[in-house]
């Protein structure tokens, strides 16, 4: 375990991604998704990412110049097309479009094709609950997860998001991933050499595996709750993927491989403006104060603090990590160098 | 075991809810809402509450004669009040008003306030996938699933539904608890007596139990996939609750007690019509076969048939039933047999 932080971090992966050829403004922008996600102690979704998007975008299969474009829109919706930009670039494009149409509709969507994979959906749905607004962000992927029954992945492990401003306490923020768990929690597993739980994957024969070498080559992950995690998968691939014109299943690339081959994945970010249906924000507000703190009022078991609500750990990570750095594991330290390595950035002292 | 005709079942239910003082529109839509429910094979969420909303309806918490009237309202946007009246009355209106602005601007959301239980949200989301719309449908009940690590029940067993149109095929109609099982199964078991499996319900210290008498009042269900199906609950609390100024959490009345006091229950119904963002109805349609015919091209397990998009079964059992009748349980025949007699409405011979 290393410990490293916030600013210098970014510095790094700022550097890394100038020097992959993107734009400053772009390069400070992805650091800034990736390093807030490290933060916030989501390391599967934060700067271990970092090696597969710089090859991607060395080897052409992500543009370093790609400017994503509105294709069509209205007062509540924008169609994007992502150009080949990296998938943080895009989706943060694509949140603020949704929010400046919400603060006059009251409600918008936008829908993005050809774009590649954005990170922590979580990210753009606290995005938008910082500019006072509920979110809803999803993405497809490329097929990782079984459907009750089949032989092999289905869906991706797609991710849903969801945040909304807590009154006086942080945002509520709720990123999951459709499947039992994240593809990256599998390799963590195995990089860490912890076992894999019994119910997390199933091998090319549905059987269940506790292999995690197998993933995702010759097993799938399960998805979660059953039928209910299949279903919510379809849900959003037809937001993400079809809605948006986006590759669907099994013709969104797999990221982390050819490097030099566009993903086209698909995303959707649907934007709620509260004050617009609520009156006023502050009504708003008074609502999840009660809400909230009528969940921590609740009774909890012997040894359990109050109850948290989805995000407050991250945010109490990230205020600590803010004071005291970020720790990274040496495995993703190890990618991190790799990544500072291949782009030829020197790689800082402080994590050597 | 009776098997009744769709027709007849759907006159039942009118005249109870006409005896019950319900004007003769809201009770036929009632009765198609309950009586469809019921041909999906979704008996948890049809006639099987017939009873407890006659009781209501009589004894005050449900006004027969409530019309739900626009309070606030934009192009993409309207807050509703239901003003007490069936809940399915109110929710049909709901949907319908989002339909129509969707239509215009892409995306609408309709927020409920004053309203009650609903029935099955996934009626609603189908009545939109029909109209060629894409709909999510959520409502807010009182508290009956635990947080993980609570004492009681922290939030209702809140149901997501999701349903698009699905080309060639029938529409994909994902309607789920956000508890690891409706609140319905347990009764259903109970009723029939069957055990209720480990993993469904907690006492009221927080452990695990099965047995289903304690439900509700002395153990509640947990939620699916733990966290996950927790923070899902806390979405449609803020969407349906909060956004709506409806009641909340343990403010949301127990529909099934008390049937003289109003439930003030809250929903939320998002309306994306696909024509306006893929740019015509024909693309979106075709990207929906693309999906669908893949899915169904998976390889499965032996035993297994293709995969089954989510709706599909409810779509077939609904064939089924308007050819050969609904089958209803005996428990589902004795309580309509209840709810005719409080109603004072002769029972049907097929019934009998």
């Amino acid at each position: 375990m290393k410990t490293i932080s916030v600013k210098e971090l970014t510095d790094l992966v700022v550097t890394i991604l100038e020097k992959s050829g993107v734009g400053a403004a772009d390069a400070r922008l992805t650091a800034d998704v990736l390093v807030t996600t490290d933060s916030w102690g989501v390391a599967t979704h934060g700067t271990k990412l970092l090696r597969g998007y710089g090859r991607r975008l060395r080897a052409g299969g992500l543009n370093p110049k790609g400017v994503p474009t509105i294709i069509a829109e209205g007062p509540s919706w924008a169609l994007i097309d992502g150009n080949i930009a990296l998938g943080m670039v895009t989706s943060v494009f694509a949140t603020k479009t949704a929010i400046a149409k919400a603060k006059t509709t009251g409600i918008a969507i936008a829908n993005v094709r050809n774009s590649c994979h954005f990170g922590a959906a979580g990210f753009y749905a606290h995005l938008a609950a910082q500019e006072k607004m509920i979110c809803i962000a999803v993405a497809n992927d490329t097929p990782s997860v079984a459907a009750p029954g089949s032989k092999g992945p289905v869906f991706g492990s797609n991710p849903f998001a969801f945040a909304a401003p807590g009154g006086a306490h942080p945002p509520v923020m709720l990123d999951m991933s459709t499947a039992v768990v994240a593809g990256g929690k599998v390799w963590q597993s195995v990089a860490s050499g912890k076992p894999i739980p019994e119910g997390w994957l199933v091998d090319q024969e549905g059987q269940s595996t506790t292999d995690g070498t197998l993933y995702p080559d010759k097993a799938a992950l399960l998805p979660m709750g059953g039928f209910k995690g299949y279903g919510l998968a379809i849900m959003i691939d037809v937001l993400s993927g079809v809605l948006s014109g986006a590759n669907i299943r099994d013709k969104v690339g797999a990221w982390v491989y050819n490097p030099d081959t566009p993903t086209h994945h698909g995303h959707a970010f649907i934007v709620i403006d509260p004050k617009v249906i609520s009156g006023s924000f502050e009504s708003f507000q008074s609502g999840m104060n009660e809400l909230i703190d009528g969940v921590k009022a609740c009774p909890t078991v012997p040894g359990n603090g109050p109850l948290a609500m989805p995000g407050e750990h991250e945010e109490s990570r990230r205020s600590a990590a803010l004071k005291n750095g970020i720790p990274l594991r040496d495995d993703i330290v190890d990618t991190l160098r790799e990544a500072a390595q291949e782009a030829g950035v020197p790689f800082p002292a402080s994590l050597s």
